[in-house]
């Protein structure tokens, strides 16, 4: 089976491959009388498009959305929201080598086992392109939340490249969109920038880490136990292709902390409750405290590289596979605006859940 | 809202509080004509029950397992099964302390602030004490696999306690079950239990990392792109009781990786493909490849000690509370059964979805 | 698969089977602070349980409902409420025959053919007993709107025995309660008494239409289009033991009508609009609209009957089969109060996904 | 909240208003390996679009299905299928007088209750155009039944037009496609066309009732208790556009049958198990036996008509309402495609779940 559904009532299903005529979603269950239109959605796409900087791949695509349902009159009428984003670059050629042979570290082996067939171009189903629906959708959900919460941000950046990671006591949040890294970090974006320049060129590519951060979340998000705001959180974001690892506040980390040390200890401040510190990343018992919601994740190096690998083909054949087409050489910046989204979707559909879709009644007569 | 259920096909539904009469769940979409009983369940609740060493809660509770419903002369029947376990060592009055004031890296707030009431005695819904369902479901899945899947094994074991990791080098599966930390390396055990008794001497409590392995896990289960096997993993694991991070294979440590280390290189074997490394943990775009499936998880320490920290009260009261009552210095030692039913229940799940609960017309006329 | 849970936001899962030791259900999703107790849910069930009268199966059972989670000093706390009624008076002797031969229009064969195995017991999860679950969970939803929508209302009765209809004429409310049929026509009443003794001692049985009609429902509830209040009812409904048949206002008879005869007119009324008809039902496009919603469903004849009927065994054989055991002439009397539980639990449920579970946060503190 | 996705493993969402630039649908869940391309769709949306006679809206849409993706090479792979049609001839002025106004019997002040805002151009997302996306979807379902079960067969058939009924001694698969009503009783058919010009003359419109039967489903389909057979079809058709009432084999007139005439007794014949009537319409317990499945739906009469009636608008004043624009003057015609794109889909679906999307490892290496 294929799931391609995530949310609990704000709902996104994804549909489209690489190299298909188109991808988008179907955005269902957000709110009524939301302003929404291409333009508010499209400045979110462009974060996520490619082909705008070297270290990205060279595939120009100006992903731009169109809106055929759910919206009229500039607001949104609480119908499906259709988000379609043409295809307008594909290469299927560059793709030839791989139709029967797969890349190591790649989905394609995994789709031919589980599905007998697949469509290898650009990697079908399980490229990384569909992540512009993501972003479409997560544009949607911010709007709503906008309009919900007043004064929530979500915030992500890129905070570690391969063994390189940025020092919190340079992290200067203006610096984020300045940088082709999404990198708050000024010293570590140039260090970057070299770095991935000669993995570039030596046919290598690298993994990331990223972190998102929501501020102005209302407390009492989560629906314990099995739909917690951090184990949502987490298959959002292992949900991203090539995600390997979650982390919610000290994540791995808090194995090597005792309780003391781990405790976030609170007063009473002018505002009521103020916590000494955010180890827990803002959730408690899968619900949300009030706290900036820290998540980060780990994106593993680009499969897809011109350096030779052993790998195998559809007809048992061992071969020395080459990838060629236009990659990533660091997936993870993209990834940026990517779990920015799937935060947005994770945080509105749990503000939903708590307050109803409507919030009772809406049209008067008289 | 609360979320109790998890699973598609294999669906289980946890209820009850750490100080109610008892706590349960129902096993929904079990396959029909698996053998099952009461005493194929009891050994999984065993490993997890409490009061086994002196490095786990002392409450007592024999965790005695009752089947109440969907099995028949000894098979199951494909209709729901219903599991009960009595609670008989609750001391409620332990807890009349922090009726009103919220423990520093507790849930005990985030419920106040989202339900508005909640039953404090023993952490009330968010005990870990709910786990011992989960366990139970696990053993189900568990009877269910060892019938879909000959040959498939579920082993999880404790890594690493505070900053003292296992050396992989000296990993033994045969020394697991010989120490109280489900620990793979005796030398490690050993420090650890020194570790913790100086800890627990101290009032304090520790973190942990425990990993979960499942080989003969068979290619072609995850159901892209929301509910891929990895996703699921995540949303399981995180939403165990204080879970701050999981990874897949290499997990966060990918992000330091390159391309061609991080490649997972196929030779032709005689069975079939080999792969020469792990690093993807046995999924690949979101599906099992064949190769072990490798999970891991943290857990943060206890919250409840009785060294003071700082908080508040509903009242707004601003405090000092120290936590009495019967607590896991580690309780990442009891975890690592919890982490193995999740991967037996999200393993199945995904086998149903594949293959479909009763595979076609099961009874014959005639 | 099975699938033993119904609703959105609000769920329950039913478990048991007719001659287990017990059944019961996990209501999932109730907004926290409802007052509840056992003795609130009490009076429901017994409306529903069997040996009341002569017209229904000589079971004897006390129906007495236990709640084991989710309620902490007499109000619900978000969390799942474990509802359990034991049974008590089982005779599995008497199913000795039809362990291995199916009974005409029984589920029986269809459950073997699915399954390959069943506790025939009683009719193991197929029968009538698991609606005093739905009940239980239905006396939990009504407790609910009680709380969120003072002045609803929702009332059953049955309105059709074999071929003998109420007349509206003679439509009394009060009389609801005080016959063996709820029906709300003391003529009709005693005209069915004396038909169904006779039916009864001739070892025969009949089917019913049951009307349940909710008032004061507040507009808007539904989510169109796969959500819709009226599909939402017709699932509900058609999920209880032996309904073939669901109407919503008009229902079938809407065929007959043309557009000008089934428009319910509007004007204004001193509190706003008011239809002149209801032909609808109090559902427009899926949603209500605040006129009361009328839900019909026929329940057929109970298939298990004293008079022989041709039939097979599993193994082939062709049979004459004379059902034994204690069976309602009438099931569709004691669906009365199920088809009531059936529409507190869907009205709840939709007004949940409007308004949300808890409206936001509901703790303070200082 | 609204829900626009259906199923449980084969799961449509569909989207789009009457008047926006598009609608359509994803399709997900499809096994791979299906035989599917626009040819093989077109068909069936070519018997639902409208003004192929004078006895259908006018509006002249070619309903032209675009595959935009799940499909390569002439076979499904297993990922979701997007299906786009074009809406090319709205005529938006038209509605500009309901605007502000509420058709009696019409979603019109649902939608403006719940939501507060809507697309009231030819009824928004409430229009009939809507189940072109679901006959598109129903394409996909028989394209993947065709594979699956070969010799399953599904019919929809118009029995009853007012109170015009067919004779059952009168029916004539045949005829089916012959008339412009699905309607297998060619003199009826007769009667219909002039009792339909008479109406149409008139500004009336009338009622309809739908039969849809499916042969050769196998035995053991259903997903007792809450994802019944019959309880899903039952969802199905209650959630088409104007349903009021669904019949599962006898349907409401099994309330007036004995269980002595209701009994569907069994003989063994060459192949098996046969049933010497039908009364249950193959579903026992919710479980398909092999039986036809026969089910029956009430489509009311079109709310839009020519002829004034009594109404208020937005503002609270009372109006005398005419409906201008393109209408059905029944709508009951074209719901037999619909109905039976149903019955594809469920019938798909619990296929899907009894033996799961692939049925295990689809694809071979070597």
């Amino acid at each position: 089976m294929s799931l391609n559904t995530f949310g609990h009532l704000f709902r996104v299903t994804t549909w489209g491959e690489s190299h298909g005529p188109a991808l988008g979603c179907t955005v269902d269950g957000c709110p009524p009388g939301v302003e929404l239109s291409e333009a508010l959605i499209q400045p979110w796409l462009d974060r996520r498009k490619p082909g705008t900087s070297k270290f990205t791949t060279q595939r120009r695509e100006a992903d731009e959305v169109k809106i055929l349902s759910g919206v009229f009159e500039g607001v949104t009428t609480g119908t499906p929201i259709q988000l379609m984003i043409g295809n307008t670059d594909q290469r299927s050629k560059d793709y030839g080598d791989i139709a029967r042979a797969f890349r190591p570290g790649h989905a394609d082996i995994a789709y031919h086992l589980k599905y007998g067939v697949r469509d290898y171009r650009g990697g079908g189903r399980s490229s990384a392109r569909e992540t512009a629906a993501r972003v479409a959708a997560g544009g949607v959900a911010r709007a709503a939340l906008a309009a919900l919460v007043p004064g929530l941000t979500i915030t992500g950046y890129m905070m570690q490249m391969g063994a390189r990671a940025i020092e919190r006591a340079r992290f200067d949040a203006s610096q984020i969109g300045e940088n082709p890294f999404w990198c708050p970090d000024p010293v570590m974006a140039a260090e970057w920038a070299e770095y991935l320049d000669e993995l570039r060129l030596s046919h290598n590519s690298v993994g990331a880490v990223i972190e998102v951060v929501a501020e102005g979340v209302p407390p009492g998000l989560g629906a314990p136990l099995y739909g917690k705001l951090d184990s949502d959180l987490a298959a959002a974001m292992m949900s991203i292709n090539a995600v390997k690892g979650v982390e919610i506040g000290e994540g791995m980390a808090s194995a090597a902390l005792t309780g003391v040390e781990n405790a976030d200890e609170m007063r009473m401040g002018p505002s009521g409750v103020e916590y000494l510190s955010n180890h827990a990343g803002g959730v408690l018992g899968g619900i949300s405290t009030g706290q900036p919601v820290v998540c980060r994740f780990a994106v593993k190096p680009t499969s897809s590289i011109l350096t030779p690998r052993r790998a195998v083909s559809a007809s048992g054949e061992e071969i020395d596979l080459v990838t060629k087409g236009r990659h990533d050489p660091c997936v993870g910046i993209r990834a940026v605006p990517v779990g920015e989204a799937m935060m947005a979707c994770v945080l509105l559909d749990h503000l939903l859940m708590d307050r109803g879709q409507t919030g009772g009644v809406r049209g008067r007569i008289g």
